[in-house]
């Protein structure tokens, strides 16, 4: 008994076909979803009289001495990978046959795999969605606790890779935890609905037992159940929600690696990559490379390209179940595995990066990084904020052509641009004022800064 | 004054490298965004100093002037696109100048169009997801009145596209409802994300003046501000989960329409497309093609392919502005107008769908589609499932071989393939006993539909 | 010694990132191309004096045997899983040090895993890319010799899925090889370019050993080599290549396989799959479902999904070699793997495909699959061919009220659309003649696509 | 007249749905492509006899007519959009029976709008194929224009962003021109797929009037006819082909882009970008972005967008015509556009670049881009490869503690390393021997590069 079905069908199947239709070489990974969700139809349908109570206690100690060997026993699955199931469903039915008999086959009345499949890939879903959060949880804990380390160093901010304006490192670290929170959001208002339980709903049409689904809900700790039994079977939106939550993940990911990748180089310096997450090169001796983020960056496109192939599965299907649903497990289980890998290397490449002081701190001093603030100090002075922003861009072009950065250019010079200008100036344009000159709330002022790193430390 | 920049430069730039440039072609339609968010900001400087009351007036009027030209005077916005304006943000500035002066000078003092753009996309965005919501009602409306028509019809239920168990057409209809309203869910999930304000970021680094974003918030109607100026300013996430919610709206729509292109074949025979949504050809006289529904699922791919295009130009991308993010806009936009008309087209759509209840009745009642219900019964006549599920196997092949459905059968015969059958086996064949023995929650039963139909009515 | 390089590092790796970083899981694929390469290399090593004769001899052997044991020794590959290799390249210079001691160590002199992996990856791709080609042969084989056996039968041909024009069988068949002799073509022109070869090329720079490329070429089999060092490293064109062809191959069998799902459903009941590619249902005992066209059109999205998620890791990547293009072998494996399954599955729906005669006849039959048959009538007979068009869209639109096809019109209705109606149009409207009248070259009459069936079988 | 159909419909269109379903306001683009078109099938027709000189006469004359308003009568087209035409064949014959009366309507005998629009399409993809490589030349001679001026500067080479071995600026402008290369060969393959003319292939059966197929092929330039009318009417390869082709030139162009960007930061400070394809900041007046380079990265995203989209719309939709098809024509004339803006951008890109000589030629000097010349030198005293590496990696990590390049170590320090080093290494280390000594074909040495690069500016 390798099938569920076959009464209807007088031609075998063929080896190459069933290796292809297949599914138990992937979906083993729900076992334990589909045990538990086993246990508890079972017990549901002892409450509408369709076991009675010596079959529920058979079955259920069935299921879990399969739960114990699939913990326990290395040996178990290998073996049941050589017995060719043609799914994970058909393995627990007939491992459970194997083992307790007739009651094993009375356990799937009113059920189907249509709905089974669904139940089983949302507990699984739903404790992935934990997983997830938590590992990104850890990698902002790290990257809050490297940045404690550097709480007074300015990095030059870019825009357009152009520096603009000096930020603070810790600033810069804040941009991307509110982009994790972000995914985190994400990721809980994925998990309501992923919790709602599909149990019940048969192939598509219902249960006819009259199995009570608020209990199935309760025993297996869904908040709600689903309202609608097509619905339920042909649904797959909890998986694309799961893969996209992923994609935007991996996106800040790749983002933050460039950066990374960038500041690492050479004529950057502004960082170094510890040993651990760098490798070499098999001819040119002098190479460390930062693989760990060029590995990220990478796998961003992969993992999209899961949630695009999948869209493209969904896309003019048939509503209720076609097979070709049976393609949601492959990217989802390569997109988990991906993600949580990721998010687990980038707090490596935290845990061991090591800030530059000296070279960040020049490099903020050093390329008109300070040229808004000139336009302040003028529209300070009176002039409109267009009229000032003409007069800085002169100004940095003169800079330019002598070679001098802006709080090089003496008293004489700066007064050909605007007569306005004074020796308070110098305050205006020193680093240290051009960054705490952006008060206003979210700004990378020095005091908005520590009161928010503050926060993110204790309050996340 | 076409662009708001260029003291800095010193070589004229190039006509066709303007066209390339230039966003004014598109981001107009941020016009009234970008001029409410004008007022709000003006009222912010005055509050801060930066502006006195007078000039606050004027720009405030300035700003009212433009608004009431852009609503009333077509003339207005075409002669601005001869003026061949770098982006909406520097045609209202130079436009308030040409009204006002001086004034407008100093309206963007501590204001980048970084800041400025992120604002005016997340004013459009909400009210955008708030239009595709009510148009997404407006179907859902539709779909519900189109059902109380057909309230007695039954269907096949389809999985494999293989005829499964007959279903209300009531409650094939609320499936659809359930994929919308998680349409719903995730718009609303969205607009809190876009519900946040990022004005007062400046250009990467924050404000320097000061201005209190608390204050712009309340006047534009934002729930919360942005905490971070550096993610502020790059982030764009809220234009993808967009895109993503589009997507998923489309693909429930693409499937919608495959289902309702092959139930109108002359094949299938289940519906009828009015003309108003149907079309003929050019070459064969009696073609009457359901263009409407082929469009919509074509669209799919065209929503789908702006969303995976946008994730790609943001891989990889440096941290903060780059100019790779004026790429958003287009394909924003045109998800938007593509979404709407397609949820509008499929409103028509059902506006004018007539059922053959006929041929859906005789369709309903062929094709082995109480199988399952053969299995229910001897169920109930103490076989195990997996047994009963064998006999019901043999005994449709055996209908087949003879041309007869189950309920075709005499006694003699079924008793054949299990001596449990007797007479009440054809109350339980029977297609009225079929569809309404689904009786848990979720299920076909018609009491149960009937309820959920209710619901769905008027309680969404 | 797993790894080539280290003497630069100071602190060790860490074993979560090395299983992050390796590909040895993946690459081991490309172990027999790596032998290959390698003899290759080390005999032109010795042509430029940098191995002796008995170096190159000991190192031949090391491979050769090496080889050996790959294939005659399960066990080998296991023990070298086991011993965490970094890549496929580090496999081999340690196995082949294991044997033969110091000559190993030179093997690599001026060759780096930049251009050692590109010249591996292009002989596995030129491989498959001939082994796909066969594969997509042996379907169109298939497919021509089961549209043997149904030579005269007719379909109604159809577009928007709604009936069009009566079409012959294997005309449809030939529609099909069309798509596939394309597909065929675009594999031969990424063969070209797969083709050249790279070896020599070093990290970047080139090869500072002056080893002889052309040599290389002839001894590899490579039609060329390529013509610039850094491009040579950086390219993977020529993997994107073969997933786009693989992409298409795709898209076909998608669209076939749609085709065939629509055709095999009860209310077409055009044709039966066979058993051998079918599936039953574990709850509905009567289902048969074409799990194998589903599974086929499923997969459509997957491979595509890998295409689009190496264009992704690709777009503004570095140019030279940087560490996301590791990430292109396991989407290449498995869109290799996957469409060759495809193409061998839909071979087995072909031979085991049975056509429904009487109900394809009958299906050509009604419909007013004749109308455009009607309208050329009127055209030979003097109206112009647009208003003939509008006759027989009402003529239809009367056979549709008194539930008659045109055909089943006698000559006093039809005068009422038209007087030029006369007797002979009975024999116009035939399905015979209908089906026939399109002589034209490459239409569906019977003599044009008798040669053309025919030119298939035996000229491709 | 707006439709070519509407005898079989009772009951009116409806405006919103018109204007959903047409496509006049895009497919314009085609209008010359139809006229022409339509003069050879008018031909075509008159050889069959379904057209008497007369006829024919008055068609070409009145197709020629509309050609000539279309050229020189700007307010033709304008008042054409007016008449809301379905589409642009719809537009073509009523214009063509506004001016000529009845034959008009004699011209689309057999004649569909499915193999109208095929055919049209390819006439119009064959024209911008050609266009868009001639764009592509237009960009590698500005580059090879440019690399004439820095004939003998070099670069560091980098993989993984990190300094790898000098090269010529030279040769790495020639790694470029292969990628276009390809590019070029890619149209190439698809023109030859885009010149097969599907004209007279009717609806979707083929053609009744006998119409000479290869007469309409040499009219109409085009090189083959296809062989099977159901593939000719639903085929769009040569489109994705497009697509794809359009998808591998922007990845070029974004990594070329992706290049120039981080060579142009302030840190790398390679090269200075013209004022004439940068941008300026509203804020901040010393900024100077490079935009031209960052919007082409992002519309990388864009085009391949198109591609996806447009796979995901082709994907399991049935054989034959459907309307979804008509969602092939945004994507294309959008790739098409923005193909060949970023070419030309580009080119203005290299025809205003300035390279730092001094910095080039002191950044390719530091970062010990000689250590696989020195792993080198100690090969040829004798050592192995492997070892070599070894002896170098120590030899950098201690350069680096001590805050020395390779070639600042004296002997002594160097001999610890290694006792076979000795005066001579220095020769080795220089920068010019770096470069030169990779002497393979293909390769970074001088008189390699002076080859390819004169070959490279004369033979293509």
């Amino acid at each position: 008994m390798s099938k569920l079905w076959g009464g209807r069908f007088e031609d075998g199947s063929n080896t190459f076909f069933e290796k292809f239709n297949e599914s138990f070489s992937f979906d083993y990974r729900l076992i334990k979803a589909d045990l538990k969700a086993g246990i508890a139809y079972a017990r549901g349908l002892e409450k509408c009289s369709c076991l009675n109570a010596n079959e529920l206690k058979q079955i259920e100690s069935g299921l879990e001495a399969i739960k114990e060997k699939v913990e326990n026993d290395k040996g178990f699955l290998i073996a049941a990978f050589a017995k060719n199931y043609e799914d994970v469903h058909t393995f627990v039915e007939s491992e459970l046959y194997e083992m307790i008999g007739e009651p094993a086959k009375k356990l799937n009345t009113g059920r189907s795999r249509n709905d089974q499949v669904a139940t089983d890939t949302r507990i699984y879903v739903r404790e992935q969605i934990d997983e997830t959060k938590s590992t990104l949880r850890d990698l902002t804990d790290t990257m809050l606790k490297h940045g404690k380390k550097y709480q007074s160093v300015t990095i030059p901010g870019y825009t357009h890779l152009q520096k603009a304006q000096p930020v603070l490192w810790a600033h810069y670290l804040l941009s991307w935890i509110e982009m994790f929170e972000r995914d985190c959001e994400r990721l809980e208002e994925t998990r309501k609905r992923v919790n709602v339980l599909p149990l019940g709903s048969g192939a598509l049409a219902g249960n006819s037992w009259g199995v009570d689904r608020e209990f199935l809900a309760k025993e297996l700790g869904f908040a709600k159940i689903t309202k609608n039994s097509l619905d339920s079977t042909g649904d797959r939106d909890f998986v694309v929600d799961f893969l996209y939550n992923a994609s935007m993940i991996m996106i800040h990911l790749s983002r933050l690696s460039e950066d990374l990748i960038i500041y690492s180089s050479q004529e950057f310096g502004f960082m170094e990559q510890s040993d651990k997450v760098s490798t070499g090169s098999s001819l040119m001796p002098h190479k460390k490379n930062p693989d760990a983020l060029e590995l990220i960056r990478g796998k961003c496109g992969r993992v999209i390209g899961h949630l695009q192939g999948f869209l493209m599965t969904l896309k003019g299907l048939p509503s209720s179940y076609n097979k070709d649903l049976q393609e949601d497990k492959e990217c989802l289980f390569d997109c988990i595995d991906q993600t949580k890998a990721c998010l687990k290397v980038m707090k490596m490449v935290f845990e061991g990066l090591i800030l530059k002081k000296d070279k960040l701190c020049q490099a903020s001093s050093k390329g008109y990084l300070n040229a808004t603030e000139l336009a302040d100090y003028l529209v300070a002075k009176g002039l409109s904020f267009r009229a000032a922003h003409e007069v800085v861009g002169k100004t940095v072009l003169h800079g330019i052509a002598v070679g001098k950065e802006l709080h090089e250019l003496n008293l004489d010079e700066l007064k050909i641009f605007s007569q306005c200008i004074d020796a308070d100036v110098y305050h205006s344009l020193s680093l240290e004022n051009t960054v705490n000159s952006k008060t206003s709330f979210g700004g990378t002022g020095r005091d908005r800064v520590t009161k928010a790193f503050q926060h993110a430390l204790t309050g996340m």
